[in-house]
């Protein structure tokens, strides 16, 4: 059996607490929907931010709702180098020990201590195509994308299992950029 | 045997021609050496020039000397989007049907109609190790990286073999960033 798996370029995005949502936006603010994403329930806001970093600042940064207990941003290896970050790759809520950078809103800015992050390559992946799949929760795998004249193998992949995902393969801009990706494309998961 | 080959991360850049060079920089100017390159008689040049498109510019981009037939500017696919470029992957000094952008030097500038790419990755080889490795010029291969938590399998690496090539792997900062390389590394040859 083939694994297909559809893979999605996550952009750089910033998920905020609702602390740090009040502060950046004003008390009891509620973020707006733009888009729904392809996680049920995660959307893009219409709401957008400037993350600052120690060499450059980035504007224009999307915010993903809804909020979350803690404030997490999400750049690729370039954004982080170019404004003078020195994230590591972990996986999404692991914000132990990232790097710290200033976000400024409309109606204040918080400095937080870590946060940042390169979101490490994954799948979300419903119970039963895990199952049909044989895969399992944090198991590591290869994905094999060929489109054209840059195709490769991702290896490092971390397989995540949960009932209310759907499908998925996340990479970041860089990742996609280095796969010639443009618009969706099917990955097969090798091992 | 392992054929293992250094791999070198190429920032964006820009080759010019001798024309374009005495409109960006004054009749007569010559480049001067920054830092020579691992390609014998290649180098980073002190000089610099602004890549303008549609959309954005970027300044302070890196020349390559010595000067070329043809003016040629290596973006990743990261940039050439930020500036509204779409740029076609291709094999450096293949420059035909890729896309256009605005040069903008201290004495003057130039709109090239041609020769904006992202560079198809490669690597270089002497005769004498391309006959090692029993591998021929234009031969395609897959290279695998391992640095760490995103090891990857580059496909379509096109083999170049000349007599004053030093060998190395060159890729660009997106497939060095989705390769989370952070200085230099060797590749592993596999196919």
């Amino acid at each position: 059996m083939e694994r297909k798996v559809l893979v999605e370029v996550s952009a750089r995005h910033v998920h905020l607490s609702p602390k740090d949502l009040a502060t950046l936006f004003g008390e009891g603010y509620e973020l707006t929907v733009k888009k729904p994403l392809s996680q049920p329930g995660q959307y893009a806001a219409n709401e957008r931010v400037t993350v600052v970093g120690p060499r450059k600042e980035i504007a224009n940064i999307s915010i993903l709702g809804p909020v979350r207990k803690e404030t997490q941003v999400e750049l690729s290896l370039t954004d982080a180098r170019s404004i003078g970050v020195l994230a590591p790759v972990k996986e999404s809520g692991d914000i132990k020990g990232s790097a710290p950078c200033k976000i400024v809103g409309p109606k204040g800015e918080v400095l937080i201590p870590e946060g940042v992050i390169i979101a490490k390559r994954h799948i979300h992946l419903t119970p039963a195509t895990a199952l049909e799949f044989g895969l399992k929760d944090k198991q590591v795998v290869q994905v094999k994308l060929d489109n054209g004249d840059r195709s490769l193998i991702f290896g490092d992949v971390v397989i995540r299992v949960r009932a209310d995902f759907a499908n998925a393969m996340h990479i970041d801009t860089d990742e996609g950029n280095a796969a010639g990706l443009n618009g969706d494309v099917f990955g097969t998961i090798l091992s």
